[in-house]
């Protein structure tokens, strides 16, 4: 269609043997030879109509494209239709319900044609529009094929997400064996936050596939269970490490919490050690500042570097011991 | 029946495809063409003995609608008892078994009538009765789609109750990184209850509505099976909710406990600071109070301001030092 | 029977639509009209052998009812044992083995016998007893509806108990905020102890009322499973509460901990206030306290005053310092 | 056979209604009439070749009698394998793996034979070996029923094993009000570990016991299903109690940890009331210690007597406080 | 083949009852009497391509070998695929998805075939190899059993690493009872991320037997079911332990934070002790060297020594106080 009114881009191609057909419009293309792919971006509630027309599809499926639904699939006779999300972590302070940000696609796919549905363009289907466009794809471009590939595509960045969070991880495990500083706890939360964020994600998409890779639903062919099997393994693996990398942020708390008790600890070793060393040569000197008049010892001429010398003696005493306990 | 014997109010109307029709008594509404609605609220056992033999109903069930038994769903030959709960946070300080408030409501799904049944009005029947009434539902009025929009109505409402939450605990997220109140763990705690009870109801309708959606239900059409799978997608969505906000008040715990060990943490920073400068430099000032006669550096004339020079100085490096470990 | 031998008691009744019908031995109440009920409690080994001869009870199940063995529902070709179970805190201090207290009760349902069999008088099976007896139960009076009955009235009993707990568990939740008295710690470890101790018991008996639930048990008429199912609900609640409930108690724990590390920070403060305000004045002290010749601040008649005004200075500052840090 | 040869031990008898019957030799054991029971242990490998050969076990079964291989039931078309574990607590310092000391016994169950494989003799096969030479079993002398009080025998010493675990988390419950002693959380550590390495037991017995009370395995008789299913329930039960009493043990844990944070409190409040009290005092001792010539209340008669009183008076009213605030 | 193009290695051979055969080239052996085994290690592109034409496999199932996927089994219709790794935990400080360090190996069952590939030698994979090129297998050279037995090397390799990480626990909790080093803690983390890592690496290789153990895999004969399911055993075993290791390692945590928290006990206790025995005898010298003209005591002869004494007394009395509390 290549229509221009307001932001919305539908496009459609067919793929054959032969080649790669552009399409004019969507009312006749699902009737074309070969696999027929209609892409839309930031539709009208109209042209979404028309889309449903031409292939016959629930308003309910289209409808969830434009809400804030959890990734699903659902078997309908002809068709079936995914619900997936791209992920990227929000920067700065966010409340929980956007620590992940997500942007819905919704494929249709029927025996011999694909509609892929979005509010704004997704990079995923983006780069297998242009590898079908171009004929790069040197194999097979049945419609659950392609839609393979473009969910695929989206895994692939669920991926990137969890590097980014490892990467998050790695950092704070070398901070908190040095700093007691609150900010690093803060962190910790915050991806302790984002993993929930993404597990809420990960959770339904991998039960969306897991009915891909059961190769029963309709325009599913058998022979790409095997590709959503895949996919599905990769979904299975993301939640794990979700659960894996909560429990490296649980030992990175861990360490941080014991490196403010150390210092609590060599604190009151401080103050322990110069109160013991003081104190008690204070005393000394309260001793003999006392106004007794009978005190005999304040007239013998070496009494004060005497008691000088035993108060150097007693401080070296204790300091060493001291040093012995480690407390210094 | 518009009934005016004490606060009871039983209504009923019949909507077909021509339009709806008010009624003016239930024993005959079963018969009626289209589907019958019969919405009763706050009756007496006398009332609800008429109802039930209006409609084949167990008495077990309309019983289950008074007592305090959790929401679930019973399948009969010839209709489908659904027991729902709207859901409000209690205000204050109440006992665990009140922190989420709760009525229920009872639904009777025949093949062609519904009966709804609560002890007070519920705002989801009314707002759906409402639209029924002045036919703004363009479609489908089969009494299992009127009862799907009314669970969909008040599982709306959990939503409400889980926003509610999640402003709880981000209130309490800014709150625990500057303040050791204990007053903020009540809080915490306060919202850890108010999640436990709140999965408590959210456990056992979602079980109800699963049975729903299995779509072989009496009352329950095959086509209404997806709406009602929408339903259960959303209480699936509040269970692992609930089960990730614990996750967050939890890391809220953690920072709050935090903050309380940095406080503790600087207090004893403060103290040892202050000793470690003051108790030598008193301990100086305790030596040359000493009353000895042989004291030879007390006649100096310049002793006494090169004691207090002296004693400026180890203060500089002692502070310098602390600064330089940021005790202070 | 009425027999008077020892403790042992042994009734047996026949009840029909007609009436109730005391029995005055076991041996051939088995083929009476009606349903049959044998009461049997605190029985000789040699009478257990006549009850199991009258109804060809084995042996292992009887048995059952006298050792320690974990409730269970065990199927037989002509009736179902049931072993069910009173539960009761115990008071004082016990091992944990000991905190909940139990009494078994062996149901042995039949197509229309029913023999209970407990070490002494169970409350349940003594009020069932009275209605059945006295014809206050206007419905069926089938053995596994009577069967019913006693174990729902068991059941309610657990609901007791864990009202019990939750009141252990409110009444610390309001001490733990003010108290650092190490007997809360216990407090709330005796509940921990009484709910693993009441959710080993429940458990099974969960399991037991489940394998009733399915309703093809001998003796169990499928018209009754709903009510087994409304018992089993019970005991599924029952297991939920003990989870939620040891929630409760880790909350009211972490609040306690809590409580405490405020109270040595509270010490700490007082120490730091205290220190850091006299420590420096007594400095001061110390320093016009020593015995230089050539001090000439000694001489001046204001010094004094002087001295005394800037120390009150000193320790206004840092008092309002320390308000200002809240400190005090 | 009652062969002499090294410490091996192999003896057999059958056992019919008629009576026992010792035999000499395992060749033709197999055929005789009865249940023919060889009990071996201690063999060579010779011997254990012999006697696969007389029973046509299988070469890997015999061998995991020897190693070290987890508990299991392995079913064979003629016989069924059944590994199972004597259980004893360790004493002394043990790395993990030795915690538990087991002794495995190999049983091989047939039709009508039954033979026991060990490495030293076991108390459980012992004690049943005499009972049946005895004939003091007065009833079934299937090989499925010898096996199971055989296995009965082994459960029933790890309920002693899990008596004694229990009895040293009593134990500690008791220490852990009044002790800071750190070898108590060691005592904990070592009940933990101790539960560890009983619970990785239990699970495979369990299921082992779970295959035999399915009751379709060779040489198990459906009539026997009912007894290997009360040792399936024990060993269910011994499972959840590893379970249940470690938590018992992080009960303690908690209970421990606050005696040593009450410990400190104490500690800290010590420090400060005796800070509090006496620094101030010293400060104005300090000021009567000073020397400015002009002091006026130095020459009053009644100003020692009178600072002497105030500084009591001070003394008493901190001390006061400090009571009412529960420092002291 | 014996190839020596770069570093890659292929060699081929079959074995049958009469003996072994090495084989020159790859292309025709499929066809060789017996099983047929090929060894690959290290292959260009093009080499792996004439490996996937001799034997039909699927090009999905080489490239999963060089990439980075967990260990899984595959079912084709004419052979099975199972991706096994090695692992070896990695020296030094490493980001944690380079904890364990794998090489991963494929291999290819057939009926009568074997296909191992690899980027490197693996030492399993050589040392059956060179049992089965030394007929030094006295058994079965199934292909299934040789995959077998490889896959049963890798195995046991799993259990090296676990010795190593248990001996690694061991060593801590020596450690942790007597020092408060902080390495301790992230040496308590470092396990507790090998543990997270290799259990990344257990888990799919437990689904990836347990398929084989099933028994109906292309090219598993039912009579190699049962060595299967000893590997299988094995990986439960290994997954159960890295959960038991981590409670091992939280126990050691515990004592280790304990141990910290000990150590501050007893500083505070150390400086208690000081301040309460120093600080009111330094008031008794305070009040005797103040300066009131009219203090009587100060004339006394044996005020002075009588005022040392009663120091002394008081000293000796505090001591043996918290001698007695254990303070000291
Ligand atoms: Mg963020
Ligand atoms: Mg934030
Ligand atoms: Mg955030
Ligand atoms: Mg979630
Ligand atoms: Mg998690
Ligand atoms: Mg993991
Ligand atoms: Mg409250
Ligand atoms: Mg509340
Ligand atoms: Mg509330
Ligand atoms: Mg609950
Ligand atoms: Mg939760
Ligand atoms: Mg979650
Ligand atoms: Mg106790
Ligand atoms: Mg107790
Ligand atoms: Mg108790
Ligand atoms: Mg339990
Ligand atoms: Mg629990
Ligand atoms: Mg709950
Ligand atoms: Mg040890
Ligand atoms: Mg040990
Ligand atoms: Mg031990
Ligand atoms: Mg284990
Ligand atoms: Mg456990
Ligand atoms: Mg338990
Ligand atoms: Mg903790
Ligand atoms: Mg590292
Ligand atoms: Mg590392
Ligand atoms: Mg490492
Ligand atoms: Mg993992
Ligand atoms: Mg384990
Ligand atoms: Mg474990």
């Amino acid at each position: 269609m290549g229509r221009a009114g307001g932001h919305a881009v539908i496009t459609a191609m067919s793929a054959t043997a032969a080649g790669v057909t552009e399409r004019d419009g969507i009312e006749d293309v699902r009737a074309a030879d070969g696999t027929t792919w209609v892409r839309a971006t930031d539709t009208s509630p109209d042209e979404r109509r028309r889309l449903r027309e031409a292939f016959d599809i629930d308003p309910l499926a289209t409808d969830d494209v434009i809400d804030t639904v959890r990734p699903k699939t659902e078997e309908y006779p002809d068709y079936t239709f995914v619900l997936f999300k791209t992920a990227r972590l929000a920067a700065g302070d966010t409340a929980f319900r956007d620590e992940v940000e997500t942007t819905p696609v919704g494929l249709f796919v029927g025996p011999d044609w694909l509609v892929t549905l979005s509010v704004t363009p997704i990079e995923a289907v983006e780069r297998v529009w242009g590898m079908v466009h171009d004929g790069r794809l040197d194999d097979d471009t049945g419609a659950d094929r392609i839609a393979y590939r473009v969910i695929d595509g989206m895994v692939e960045g669920y991926f990137d997400v969890l590097d980014e969070l490892e990467d998050g991880i790695e950092t704070i495990e070398e901070r908190v064996v040095t700093t007691t500083d609150p900010e690093v706890l803060e962190s910790i939360n915050e991806i302790r936050r984002e993993l929930l964020s993404f597990r809420r994600l990960l959770w339904p998409s991998r039960e969306a596939v897991g009915v891909l890779a059961r190769g029963d639903a309709a325009g599913i062919r058998a022979e790409s269970e095997k590709y959503y099997r895949d996919v599905y393994d990769h979904l299975v693996q993301l939640v794990e490490l979700t659960v894996t990398y909560r429990d490296l942020a649980s030992g990175a708390r861990d360490i941080y919490l014991n490196t403010l008790s150390q210092s609590t600890n060599e604190v009151m070793k401080t103050l322990t050690v110069v109160a013991t060393v003081v104190l008690p040569l204070t005393l000394v000197t309260g001793l003999y500042g006392m106004n007794f008049e009978t005190m005999p010892e304040l007239a013998w001429p070496l009494a004060y570097p005497a008691v000088l010398l035993g108060m150097v003696v007693v401080a070296v005493i204790l300091v060493a011991y001291f040093k012995r306990e480690r407390y210094i």
